[in-house]
């Protein structure tokens, strides 16, 4: 019988990476992730519905805290800037956890059934992203959703790439400085004139 | 015993369509499916893997009308021009099936596992967009590959809304432009300019 221990949850999450980083996810059982945490799997599912769960647990608060940054930007914030705002207090989220994602990040990309999960994931958070900036009146609301969720998801890409030094909130803002960039070639692009010069 | 016949594809497609209409996708059987098109399951089987390769066997013609758009697109096109040659090809190929869409969309919106396969295909297709897109020398190709499937996604997404009665192209440029408005929004907005003027 073990008592209830104020850092079990952190441990089996510790327990779990570790084993998904030597093992592998699919060679993982709940029983081993508990055993090396010294706890029971009794106590795991009272943490965790299941294995998966221990790498997705922190999707809800992510989804909670983008939303909430973004119903909380000043009404004068351009969709974008709202947008932005929301950005912010994520890469806020992950401050001293470069380490933990790129581990994680390994375990998912090794993974199919764990890198569709992470799919759905970020579909469920444009999604809510969507919603909050409808009721911010954003008339393009899905579209700027989409938008905001690529900007996370390539700056995050590059966050956890061992070769990148730079810190999640300024990859954030340059991929958002990229969308500006890209849009201003577009409308200041003229193809004929380009090739009546050649 | 069947013989082949030209149009057994056509037929098997109509007849899974029809019943995943009327009775829903997880309720309908290759077996059914084969006796409405009044062929054999043999022959269903070789047109398709499965059942649900019916809703997505013209994924993989999708992705290669749109990456070899974008490879054909001036070597002077900006990136998000190249982007909007390969949408307008992508658009082309459903000039005559809204209805055929409108009742795709209907049947895969039932479904959470259909609704997966649709976001993993779109994966895909931001993935091959971005390699292509890296191929033509584009810095941010992973980033505006996101924005040209989140573009087509929308306008997609709008076009078999039933309420939505303008074209695909129409709608793609929409969404197109709707981006360089959210960008020119940002580069001009200044929140403490705004704020102190109240």
């Amino acid at each position: 019988m073990t008592r209830w221990q104020p850092d079990s949850r952190g441990r089996l999450q510790e327990a779990a990476m570790e084993l998904y980083g030597e093992r592998g996810y699919d060679q993982t059982t709940v029983a081993e992730i508990a055993e090396r945490a010294g706890l029971t799997e009794r106590t795991f599912f009272r943490h965790f519905a299941d294995k998966r769960e221990v790498l997705f647990a922190g999707s809800q608060n992510l989804q909670d805290v983008l939303v909430g940054a973004v119903a909380e930007a000043p009404d004068t914030a351009a969709p974008i800037e709202a947008v932005a705002a929301g950005l912010d207090a994520v890469a806020a989220l992950f401050d001293d956890r470069r380490d933990y994602s790129r581990r994680r990040h390994a375990i998912i990309a090794a993974n199919p059934e764990l890198q569709e999960r992470e799919l759905i994931k970020f579909a469920s958070l444009a999604s809510a992203l969507a919603d909050v900036l409808r009721r911010r009146g954003v008339a393009e609301a899905s579209l700027v959703a989409e938008v905001g969720i690529a900007v996370f998801k390539i700056a995050f890409g590059r966050w956890v790439d061992d070769a990148n030094e730079q810190d999640l909130p300024e990859l954030m803002r340059e991929s958002l400085d990229a969308i500006v960039d890209l849009s201003a070639v577009r409308s200041s692009s003229h193809h004929d004139d380009e090739r009546s010069r050649r």
